[in-house]
């Protein structure tokens, strides 16, 4: 495709939507994708640049001029324009924003880069239909017609006092089915959720996903509307989220994708492994000051993987219902009982396996006292790394801290020390070495 | 608040959002949520209904005649009755179908019932307005304020041939700035995106989520007009696919809350743990088959637990990487080059770990020879973990099996063996036992 075959190129990429350009752009070569992106008009080219890979946009932005990308910019919904501002160096930033010849767009893209981007501030687009409440029907549906140019997509309608307060909203449906000569004071409904600027952009999702919202206005303290947050936008935080929770349980300490360099993969794993690392040299230890008693209960020395997988599988399991419960709001009651629930479902679950490795170590040891010794271990162990793992994060997430660190290695370190430590304390009690 | 008051409580629930009441519902009694239920008008209670806990509804239509629920869900939208019939049992479904008065309402019931719920057919509703392509906007406007009173939000208007077929789309918002004397022929959209009713819905879910799109059309084979699907519900099945991974990530297999009874999650939970167990015993029997070395080198033993740690971690960090690749769809190139690039990483990672674990062994215990064996068979032990982490989860995806339950216990407890029999082994080959 590439012999500058310019005309055909542009008229094969027309028929494809944006995103599907990006993920063709994506797997080309720099190059060949700069060039794609240079002859195309920048109406086309700015939302592909929206749907980049990150890494592939960055390279080419520092390809593009300031002015190429202020043209780029000009064409974007304000939040997505200020997204890919905020990603160039500092010194570019202000360059690019100063060629960007649309002052009032300029003024919303700097405004909207004040903010936090972890906040409601960060995510929210300064376009939006606004009405006044003295205004009629039919007056309103010109003046929208005028605002929704700009807007992609208009959801809601909301309306305001005269000094910009945000006091109800209107659906485009009421407006269609409302009567002409009727005042939005009188048909605009008057309960309208809103979030304010700072929330946190998870607690927005929540709002937005609980009350099955497809739009969300934006206000500061004085309920002066400032913007909105689209459903599109909570669906990246969600599914960001959700990543990041899974990659955090599998030990990944950044956001990597498979496809990263090898470098920034082993940046991510590696700290997890040194823990998993220091965690194996404490079991070590704890083994080596047991090793006395190694000519006679060889045996018990055998089975301490096992009982470091069970502490770990245990830990995790729990922490992961905890963490899971936590993030969509619904554990409720005190950390006791909490922990009480728990420790039953440790030792009714601990009892069931103790009694097969019971058996198993009976009948191929012939031991009663050992096989009594490392199955009573095995409960006690599996009980207090279910306790671990379900206080950790709630002890956690009541210190503010975001809880699911406390899923995955952490907790199976902790648990494998704790474990091998309970076990041989348990049956050098029982055994008397 | 129970004390019989019926109006101080109907005033009080008016002003919640019904999400609201059904939390609270779900924190009470079941005798008082009933109670709170029969007291508040249909139109209310329906929404309060599929907002419920999936245990708690259950419950709460046991409690209420067929008669009652039909009631409930005549004013619900089809996609939310269907569902709800669809966890009654079957006998039940057909008494409360009967009762349901309005004949349209129930064909179109009994229509979503037929469908899989796992796929758009599941997922849609019949719920949208459409309008043909020889009507004018006057025309058009004036139908949709009929049809759009069943539909709780607009998003797109469907153009349709005479014979149903979907041939594109308009926004409210072109409708508006349409002049009401054109012809929809002349104004409508005619790339329209749509899935087909056996679609599976996560995929719909991430045709939605790639193109932006709040409301997708469903059709049939022949492109007819089936339902629509909106952004609210494909909000749901992101949520719960990615709760889902979760969960089998730490060794979940069934969908548990936090609150679930203990019998539920013991349920859940050990299957897993027996795995765990059954790898637990195979490390035990291949440590007592090299045993005969144990008075020599008894500090291979105390190392086995870190080594399964490390072979688990290894495992479940490039596994992780890799399902969620592939549910995001970024997973490219042939199997072959991503197991090369995993063991270069793995290589990486445990020469790294390996360097630390030697200089710990050689400083503490003195044998050169033990230090090399121990800390080469750790790198080994990495690669072979992260080359089984990437390979299953890929093989299983080109199985058409979910990838998801290769994280977690599975791939630690493969690793485990795996790692323990391969660390005995090159030990065996350095230290010539």
């Amino acid at each position: 495709i590439e012999t500058q075959d310019d005309k055909a190129l542009k008229h094969l990429l027309k028929d494809y939507h944006y995103a599907d350009v990006a993920e063709i752009l994506n797997d080309l070569e720099l190059e060949d994708a700069l060039y794609v992106i240079k002859l195309l008009d920048s109406e086309t080219t700015s939302d592909i640049l929206t749907e980049l890979d990150e890494d592939i946009r960055e390279k080419v932005l520092q390809n593009l001029s300031a002015k190429e990308i202020a043209e780029e910019i000009q064409e974007l919904d304000t939040d997505d324009a200020a997204d890919i501002i905020a990603e160039l160096p500092i010194s570019r930033q202000h360059e690019v924003i100063s060629k960007i010849e649309d002052e009032d767009h300029k003024a919303e893209i700097q405004e909207l880069l004040t903010y936090d981007e972890d906040t409601a501030g960060g995510l929210m687009a300064k376009e939006l239909v606004k009405v006044y409440e003295t205004w009629t029907v039919a007056g309103c549906l010109r003046r929208i017609r005028g605002q929704a140019e700009n807007v992609t997509r208009v959801h809601s309608v909301y309306v305001v006092d005269k000094k910009n307060k945000l006091i109800g909203r209107l659906s485009l449906k009421d407006l269609i089915t409302a009567k002409s000569d009727q005042k939005i004071a009188d048909i605009y409904i008057s309960t309208v959720d809103s979030v304010y600027v700072d929330e946190d952009v998870e607690e927005v999702a929540k709002i937005m996903a609980k009350y099955d919202l497809e739009a969300i206005p934006v206000v500061d303290r004085n309920k002066t509307l400032l913007g909105r947050i689209t459903i599109d936008d909570i669906i990246d935080v969600i599914k960001e989220e959700a990543d990041k929770d899974y990659q955090l349980a599998a030990g990944i300490s950044q956001d990597v994708e498979a496809d990263d360099s090898i470098l920034q993969l082993t940046r991510a794993r590696i700290p997890w492994l040194a823990l998993g690392l220091l965690g194996g040299i404490g079991a070590f230890l704890i083994m080596e000051g047991f090793q006395e008693s190694f000519s006679k209960y060889a045996v018990l020395f055998f089975f301490t993987p096992l009982i470091a997988a069970m502490a770990g599988n245990v830990g995790v399991q729990s922490s992961a219902i905890i963490v899971q419960g936590l993030a969509n709001d619904d554990v409720k009651g005190s950390i006791n009982s909490r922990l009480i629930k728990e420790m039953l479902l440790a030792a009714l679950n601990g009892a069931i396996l103790a009694l097969f490795l019971f058996l198993f170590v009976f009948f191929y040891n012939g031991d009663l006292l050992t096989a009594i010794a490392i199955s009573v271990s095995l409960v006690a162990v599996i009980v207090v790394a279910g306790l671990v793992g379900t206080f950790v994060p709630l002890f956690l997430d009541k210190r503010g801290i975001d809880p699911a660190i406390a899923t995955g290695p952490f907790i199976t370190t902790s648990n494998d020390i704790f474990g091998i430590l309970i076990y041989f304390l348990i049956a050098k009690l029982i055994l008397g070495f």
